[in-house]
């Protein structure tokens, strides 16, 4: 899926929301554990409920990942379930990987051709030769962190080298490693007053944006500072989404809270003329 | 395991040796291949002849990743082959890491509390809060990333705020986060000259030490320049032992080559009077 394809779905859905699949077990509704993988059945029905109002979809691989082997089998029957039958969704495998180069090409292969992910979340630390092994998959993306949602950003992310802050240079000089059609960046919500600047320096590039919600950012100064001429922005909620509701009705008022988001978000691309 | 039982291994067995088990599959042995789980027996077999002269393990996760819930149960009976027949081996996932808290804690629990993992390898980009949650696991490490073996470490690793560089600040600011006891840092062999400087910000801690060997970094200058009065470090090799031969004596040419960087490492230690 290109950069033009995602701004399309965004337009026909009137959303640029991607819903973040952190489907902790012990969060999800007591009448799932009869099932024979809970977890799935749970990401089945909340994906069946929000699919309309969405774009995109982010398992968070940690909370698959800590029930071992079959956690990994509930992961890959959740990205197929979406690819099966959703296609024109854009599915994230929010894995924080990157290492050397043999190594990252191997975590590429996990689930970039392994599994029907369009991208994969990746840590700029390590630099060029640890990120490029996901860019060389054919029609696949990166999303790299630039500044994240989370306390600990400062401790790091503004290491400030003549002017130029961390994440200033992670954007400045990773988006030469590939193009707008494969590359993205994490910008928390919490941190939505640097999207003015972030924008400078990757005017065109989309933006993954984590922290709406439970996290407390602001979707309204998100879409004010962080929006360009082809909506440029993918915003995730989690926990605000898929924990509303606890009952046997949680899927219906799941549908409901993605409901409610994307009719906000289609206010914002209407404002700017792009619906 | 603490920092002095880790010393004691060291001394027992003459030897800092880490080996990688970064057991490609196209790689091994082809006789293996006939084995339900080849990559297993693989493992087995190099840990059989490798153990009397290491004092640590560590599995390359990408390597087991890629081969989605089957790969995990690879993994998952490595670590508890080494932890049932050598409980005394610390073992290391090498993961790369690294969330918001409420994720980073499931990949702590993923790989430290329900695989019997000492360490996991973690990425410092996002900060105290994605670094904690692992180090909040009792009797369990960090191997936090400070200064790579790659090429692409130049890229931010040295991005210098005020004659600080990065890499540097990760190891001041994350010091405290922790104790000697439940935190490491990984420092390429590939730049040893930069471990004289290191040392002067942590003297005590152990140092995980990659790239020696495929990656051309030397042994004997890590020794100089890392070497500190319990050893304090931890230098891992990979494909120089496990893919040393490809036939059916793999394990046996394996062991000798563990033996050839074991007796490198003794000479080394006695040089400073620490056996």
């Amino acid at each position: 899926m290109d950069h033009k394809k995602l701004f399309e779905n965004i337009v026909a859905k009137r959303s640029f929301l991607c819903v973040g699949l952190d489907s902790e077990i012990e969060k999800i509704p007591a009448f799932l554990h009869k099932e024979s993988d809970p977890v799935f059945e749970f990401n089945k029905r909340i994906i069946d409920a929000t699919h309309k109002y969405s774009v995109a979809y982010k398992p968070n691989v940690a909370f698959y990942e800590c029930y071992g082997a079959r956690g990994w089998n509930t992961l890959e029957k959740t990205v197929d379930y979406i690819k099966t039958n959703y296609p024109d969704i854009f599915v994230i495998a929010d894995a924080k990987r990157g290492d050397i180069g043999n190594t990252s090409k191997m975590y590429a292969k996990a689930f970039l051709e392994n599994m029907p992910f369009d991208a994969i979340t990746v840590a700029p630390y390590m630099g060029e030769d640890s990120v490029t092994p996901f860019l060389s998959v054919k029609d696949k993306w990166v999303v790299l962190l630039a500044l994240t949602s989370n306390k600990g950003a400062d401790d790091f992310q503004y290491h400030n080298d003549d002017g130029i802050k961390l994440f200033e240079r992670v954007l400045s000089v990773s988006r030469k490693w590939g193009t707008v059609n494969n590359i993205m960046y994490v910008v928390g919500a919490t941190r939505a007053e640097m999207l003015k600047d972030i924008r400078k320096i990757v005017p065109e590039h989309f933006l993954l944006v984590p922290g709406v919600g439970a996290q407390g950012g602001s979707l309204e100064e998100v879409a004010r500072y962080g929006m360009n001429s082809h909506c440029g922005l993918l915003v995730n909620s989690s926990r605000g989404i898929i924990f509303a509701d606890n009952s046997e009705n949680f899927d219906k008022v799941a549908g409901e809270k993605a409901l409610e988001v994307q009719l906000e978000m289609e206010k914002y691309l209407s404002e700017r003329n792009l619906i």
